[in-house]
């Protein structure tokens, strides 16, 4: 048991839920290391929202609105983090999951998979589903699946591999990802990077998906309009400070 | 295998050692995640030794010398990336490795106890040993061998926590840090910090090690002198470049 008190508690509540998901067979133990660089670039960024990750949620959000086939890729990290949360954003905008792990094994899938069906939620992803190479790549990097990713126009990715957000910048998706390190291959390739810890950032997507449901879609487009991803992106890097 | 040319392969190999250690049963969960919060660190810092850094080892070499009981604290991170570097600087300066874990078990003690063993090399911090409690305080941050950390007059420590270094200054000791985090508890409470990858520090404190060897007691003390680690630290943090 973590004292409340611990000047580090609200963190090692997550390493907490990072440590079981490991113990539980669906996140692999690279999945730990990534956590900690998570941990450390959240550490610099204040462990809050910052403003730029607010303007680039609401980028992401009217893009989310707007899309065809939108999807939200998910891994054992953000499973293990904001599961609930990914599925409140899902049904909010009518958004599909699929699960896509960096270390693809069947029994990892087949555990989250069985994570979300006990919510009642059905996603995308494992074997059962038609499975395709994006652009006819034949790497693990790039499987999708057919109704998914495969033939989505969006996708929603968070802590994700710079590889696979190359394969499928270039596929001709757009892609918004969720990362703590302004300077990864992810956010940098991303159309919107939103600089911020997905335990912060999922559950503000909600909220402003709520407020930005109700508008027309000339208020949408001209809110992605108005949205640098190169400007956000310098203006997150300013905005960690250490001192 | 990674192959040679990726762009991350350095990082990659060590979180691959990384990995062994913790399949090896040394080291645990929670190794893996401070693993990767030091990736990110050195990422930051460019992944090079600093300026600063090359100061507080010198002056880190020069305590180490001068010192009467020194002892370099071993755990499952520091054993996984640099066992050998360490088994060459205790014998370069003569100084005693205890092993100190922040989740001890007698089994990942003993299997580090045996990884020293077949290099020909006894450390301390073992069950075999008499562990007492620094300053009588009761805790699990607290305990040292009695020939060793207990006695010690100078502890060099690699990734250490927080709560275990401030036992060990709030003691008398002198304390060495080696700490990609400037802004760490330990980095902020050591006497000394170095701000660099053990990878690269402890081969570095070899090399000043035999050239600070042939030095007088008198310019030994005159470079712990010129050393000011408040300034060392705000120095290397400037360093850190965000671009």
């Amino acid at each position: 048991m973590i004292p409340k008190n611990h000047p580090r508690y609200e963190s090692l509540i997550l390493r907490e839920k990072i440590k079981k998901a490991f113990c539980e067979g669906y996140l692999a133990d690279s999945g730990l290391i990534a956590h900690g660089r998570g941990e450390a670039f959240d550490y610099l960024i204040g462990e809050k929202t910052i403003a730029t990750a607010c303007e680039s949620i609401k980028a992401a959000v009217a893009a989310l609105i707007l899309a065809k086939n939108p999807v939200i890729s998910v891994n054992g990290n953000s499973v293990a983090l904001v599961m609930d949360d990914i599925v409140s954003l899902s049904k909010v905008l009518n958004v599909k999951i699929e699960i896509n792990l960096f270390y693809r094994t069947n029994e990892r899938v087949k555990i989250i998979k069985n994570l979300f069906k006990r919510r009642g939620v059905c996603v995308l992803g494992s074997d059962e589903d038609e499975l395709l190479f994006i652009d006819g790549i034949e790497s693990p990097r790039s499987t999708a699946s057919k109704e998914g990713i495969y033939s989505a126009d969006l996708v929603l990715v968070s802590l994700e591999d710079g590889d696979r957000t190359e394969i499928l910048v270039n596929s001709g998706k757009k892609v918004i990802a969720i990362d703590l390190n302004p300077l990864s291959r992810t956010a940098q390739m991303a159309n919107i990077t939103i600089v911020d810890n997905i335990i912060r950032a999922i559950p503000l997507m909600i909220k402003i998906a709520n407020e930005l449901k109700e508008k027309d879609e000339k208020s949408l487009k001209k809110i992605i309009a108005n949205f640098s991803n190169e400007k956000n992106l310098k203006e997150s890097l300013e905005s960690i400070e250490l001192k």
